[in-house]
């Protein structure tokens, strides 16, 4: 038995703080366990001893005569942590707080809370909230909730599991499911997540046998881990999983802070995390259920590969254009299918839309030949079937229905979507044959795109190989020269450098190096040179070192009296090649992440860069590269050649080895730029952060 | 009366092609006539002169006892132009063609569709389709269509117009909007639009009282002046058009070319177009209608400020995300009104969104303050409440109701909206009130943006200026040299360059020059010049120069031994400034359009370029820049001093006004690069096409 089934379908359960009053929490939440034929007992306890809403109380959870599976707790805040450590003594591990007035609000809130962490670490006890909503089970007639939702609908038996730190999110997302006829496995709200988290609830949903699709939504996350190693426990079960990630943008980010105490996180490592560990990431509630459905109703596509048959043209194209714009693929059907189709329909159109037209004097059994043409010939993922307002006909539509069945019998493990106005009676028809049915074409396009890549994320899914821990690292001095010595040692290809204290050595290394030179003011105090002058290129001779040792010095004086200098790097001047950056950032909650962009306006314009975990294998490196637009340039840009891009994946697999390597001890490596040349590539400036620092936005060095 | 009012609300109507056999589509439309109402005289035609469906029929309209106000023509297609024709001579002089088998079938499809326009023509007639599907006005009961949602649904009388060339696409429109219980003033679908377009039918919608809202989808469009004057009548009028144009992608557009025989074209340029003129783009018919929804219940937001005031923090923060997405903007309550919020709810959290939270001591009366503080404080234009599940609670809901009633009667020019699962009841009383009601977060505020957008469109909606036509434009060359001269006297800036057709005089020009200089090979046959390696830079003395005349005219030649050589070009070597690029290219159907974006692989790689109408204004050029993300760039970058943005608005100007001049004689102009400096700018390099040529896609000269 999974750790949380007693969370989410407890045999017997205690209502602490259960009230006569059914205006207040603690009264509507007996209510609602005592009403919907829930068959396992219930024990509410009030202090008073005396029978509340008809039935008989306890003053305490001591004094029970068993011990109940769970406990809810729905007390004022200042009585909760009492109430928990009785709940523990009396040997109830499992319990929702649903109380409120603690992290959330301020005060003495926090510290309440933290005393309740401890409790339960004391005692073995698991509990979500404070702040929670409770959890349903509606199979069981369990709704252990004081959801306002259930004054006046109460969400039906099914398969879709949700799991949502906000309470009125999750009673949002399941009240709007039910709406339209979806069916809820189990649901859960975290509230302020103390112990328990979203993530530990979907591991429980990836265990439980009456979920097929898992809803998740999260506002915050404290343990990268965790959400990682669930998310990829519903991978390797192919248990589709679709998520929310709120605050994303600056204003609801702020918002989220103030909500729940949590902090939103970068919002595209939460992306990214969510894409590597196959969790399908959906823009709005609606989405969410509707990709759900998809995947609750029909098999998920084996492919990208899409095959739109549509009565009518114009709707055909804004499918069409709307199965691009997702990613999804619309084959052109082959030769030899589309003389098998236009046997069938002699005026049909196009190759994929096909459009029949609304002519349709052979009738509308021609579906069943043209739709499995079109799935045989293409080899599709998908059928989408545009079908007009025939789905509100009860008398046309059979020779359709029966058009559709076949296709589902024949392809069994393909998906069928019908895109139609229509009625309850056929809707359901058709979802009892595995077909999902969908009034809006351009929903039903994002719902199978949805499905489609739920599947694809989902096979893709693997965790990142383990690094052994390195030694902590320490650098003699932080500057570049110190950097890249560690960083060339790690694999990553560097120039021949020189750090040079005096104009002698200085002019003594460039005669070793060969002129033209480059010289650049080398302290740990300065990483951003450029601002201070600090770089000078293509030095010619030695009267030009000499001078440039002075020059760089007096330069780093004036700009900033306060650094330590460590003198001079001097290097080949290297011309030609792409500039990119590479970088690993330590997330506090995620590790270290890589980022790879290119150099120039592209990362500050454009945004265009892409963060994976690290450490990196090389094919995890051909994702991120081509997941940046400007790396088109690496196959060489209007008749230049073809760059090195094996030199940039053997160095973004070990700096990402390194990083994590160090993980104890380097806050962040970045080189920038990192240049990528027709052979080979070089790594021309670079600069590690210490841990012990405090972590800084990854900064775009000179 | 607009000259097409007989054909959206004809008094009296004949149905050529009417059957008695309800199966056809000449027996649907007569059903669909006589069956709802329609208080206007029918007249049946039928070879037969028998009565059909129980009413009498006539052969051809020219036996009708009056001439009828409109005729539908549904006969075969070979029966149709004699139809037309005996029609014209009985005055009839609007028409709908529902017929099919014409230009989009091929064969001898377009030939009988051109025979249709010639009978129009001479009569001074005006048409829909062939290939229609008629045309609705629900408060007149009349349904002059066949469409096949009529055998299950009939849409109500309201106040949305619908305007599309699919009518399958228009048929989906007005049935979804109509289960949504929003009722339809008048729609037609235009078919293959041999005459009458879409734009016609917006321009009728524009002036019909019956109509607040426009929905319109697009395929292609064959008159884009046409377009243009509709959707300015309607900006001027400040009646909202939603608009929809498929065939935005590849496949789209084949499909679309597919369809109707229509050229989809660029979509950034239509897409430019719909915003100039003030029509707001939906993305889904979804989308559309929902935007129709919220403008034809509530005001148009005045500004883009919105506030969110929610019972749940989650959905809060969900719903501020998708606002910063859409565009519009959440200004933090000033501190004197959150004063004043948190005397009313002491524990609501946030500045905006604000989170009344869901434990309501003081009980749901609390909205009226808030949301009343909220408008006043930060004079926003939309305030949205997210009330959970109240909206299907009759008990609960009253003081709510009663808080939205006094926002709204309060602020009456400002949107509110109401968010929330809900029934039908509650729903009809907020819009009784003026404030729409939404189930999903997201799709509310997209509505919001989309309702906020349409009014600043049309605020900023404007024709471009007159420009008088110039003499047509006889370059003496076709090469560089001849087209900066023409640029620079039409007030482009040009370095001073010199056409030398021998090395001596090549030399003489970089004398006068000053060193060093630059050369370009000169000829009209060769318009990429780097490919062929025909520029040398930096030229330092005279013998280079004699070197390079000799190496450009080798290198040319071997390149492309056709080429007709003009010389080279010498002038002064110029460093420094950003690389633009500015064009006008002549779109056949929108006419000239101003192209601008930044030189480099901005264009390429990111698409990052913005297209406006020639001519340009100042504003309107400064516009353009704007939408350029890679502008930012002439502000200064990392220290770099700001560049001459007035000299660029100038150019862009000059050379929108230059096409338009010549529009007859020009088919495109093209500077690549225009440097833009710290002070002043430079066309670098120049193309201008001359319109005897195909027109070529916007190419990138070097």
């Amino acid at each position: 038995m999974h750790r949380l089934e007693k969370l989410f379908r407890p045999g017997s359960i205690a209502v602490v703080g259960a009230s006569g009053d059914p205006a207040k929490l603690g009264g509507r939440v007996l209510r609602h366990l005592t009403s919907f034929g829930y068959s396992g007992r219930i024990f509410p306890i009030n202090l008073s001893g005396k029978p509340v809403q008809g039935h008989p109380s306890w003053p305490s959870v001591l004094g029970l005569p068993e011990v109940p599976d769970s406990a809810l707790i729905v007390l004022p805040a200042p009585l909760v942590a009492r109430a928990l450590e009785d709940c523990a003594t009396k040997g109830i591990l499992q319990v929702q707080i649903l109380s409120s007035g603690f992290a959330e609000e301020g005060g003495e809130g926090p510290a309440m809370q933290e005393e309740l962490v401890r409790i339960a670490r004391r005692h073995g006890m698991r509990f979500t909230g404070p702040n929670a909503l409770g959890s349903i089970s509606p199979a069981d007639g369990f709704f252990g909730t004081f959801s306002s939702l259930l004054d006046t609908a109460r969400p039906g038996p099914g398969r879709i599991g949700v799991a949502t730190q906000s309470g009125a999110y999750g009673s949002h997302v399941y009240a709007a499911a039910s709406f339209r006829g979806l069916g809820i496995s189990r649901a859960i709200a975290t509230g302020n997540e103390a112990d328990l988290d979203v993530a530990d609830c979907i591991d429980y949903l990836v265990e439980d046998a009456g979920t097929t699709v898992i809803c998740a939504a999260l506002e915050g996350c404290q343990d990268g881990g965790k959400l990682r190693r669930a998310l990829l426990k519903a991978a390797a079960a192919r248990k589709p999983v679709v998520i929310m990630k709120v605050g994303s943008t600056e204003a609801g980010a702020a918002a989220a802070a103030t909500h729940t105490g949590s902090l939103a996180g970068e919002d595209r490592i939460i992306d990214t995390v969510f894409r590597e560990c196959g969790a399908y990431r959906a823009a709005s509630i609606e989405e969410m259920i509707d990709i759900a459905y998809v995947c609750a109703t029909g098999p998920r596509p084996p492919s990208r590969d899409v095959g739109i048959l549509t009565l009518s043209g114009g709707i055909g194209v804004l499918m069409a254009d709307a199965c691009i714009g997702a990613g999804l693929a619309l084959p052109p059907m082959p030769a030899a299918t589309m003389e098998a189709i236009l046997e069938i329909q002699p005026v049909a159109g196009g190759r994929n839309p096909i459009d029949t037209t609304a002519q349709l004097n052979r009738g509308l059994q021609i579906f069943e030949g043209i739709s499995q043409e079109m799935m045989r010939g293409a080899d599709l993922g998908t059928v989408m079937a545009y079908m007009a307002h025939l789905g509100r006909n009860l008398e046309r539509f059979p020779p359709l229905e029966q058009s559709l069945a076949a296709l589902r019998r024949n392809f069994p493990d393909r998906l069928v979507v019908a895109v139609m106005t229509h009625v309850e009676e056929i809707r359901l028809r058709l979802e009892a044959l595995g077909i999902p049915v969908f009034e809006d074409p351009t929903r039903a396009v994002k719902a199978v795109a949805g499905a489609t890549f739920s599947r694809i994320l989902q096979q893709a899914a693997m965790s990142a190989p383990d690094v052994a821990r390195a030694a902590p690292l320490r650098l003699e001095a932080g500057n570049e020269a110190a950097a890249k010595a560690v960083l060339g040692a790690a694999g990553i290809p560097v120039l021949p450098e020189h750090a040079c204290a005096s104009p002698e050595e200085a002019q003594a290394a460039a005669e070793m190096l060969g002129y033209p030179v480059v010289m650049k003011i080398l302290s740990a105090d300065i990483p951003h040179k450029t601002e201070v002058g600090g770089v000078l290129l293509n030095l010619a001779n030695a009267a030009s070192v000499t001078e440039g040792f002075h020059e760089l010095l007096r330069r780093a004086k004036a700009a900033k009296p306060s650094a330590r200098l460590d003198g001079v790097l001097v290097a080949p001047m290297v011309r030609g090649g792409l500039e990119t950056i590479i970088g690993v950032q330590r997330d506090p909650v995620f590790g270290p992440m890589v980022m790879f962009g290119l150099g120039g306006v592209a990362v500050e314009l454009f945004s265009d860069v892409a963060f994976a975990t690290a450490p990196l294998t090389p094919a995890r490196a051909e994702a991120l590269i081509d997941a940046v637009k400007g790396a088109r340039l690496l196959e060489g840009w209007r008749g230049s050649r073809p760059l090195d891009r094996r030199a940039l994946v053997d160095a973004l697999c070990h700096i990402s080895e390194f990083a994590v390597a160090h993980e104890d001890s380097v806050a962040s490596v970045e080189i920038n730029p990192f240049l990528v040349r027709e052979e080979g590539a070089l790594a021309l400036d670079a600069l590690i952060a210490p841990r012990e620092e405090a972590a800084q936005p990854m900064a775009v060095a000179d």
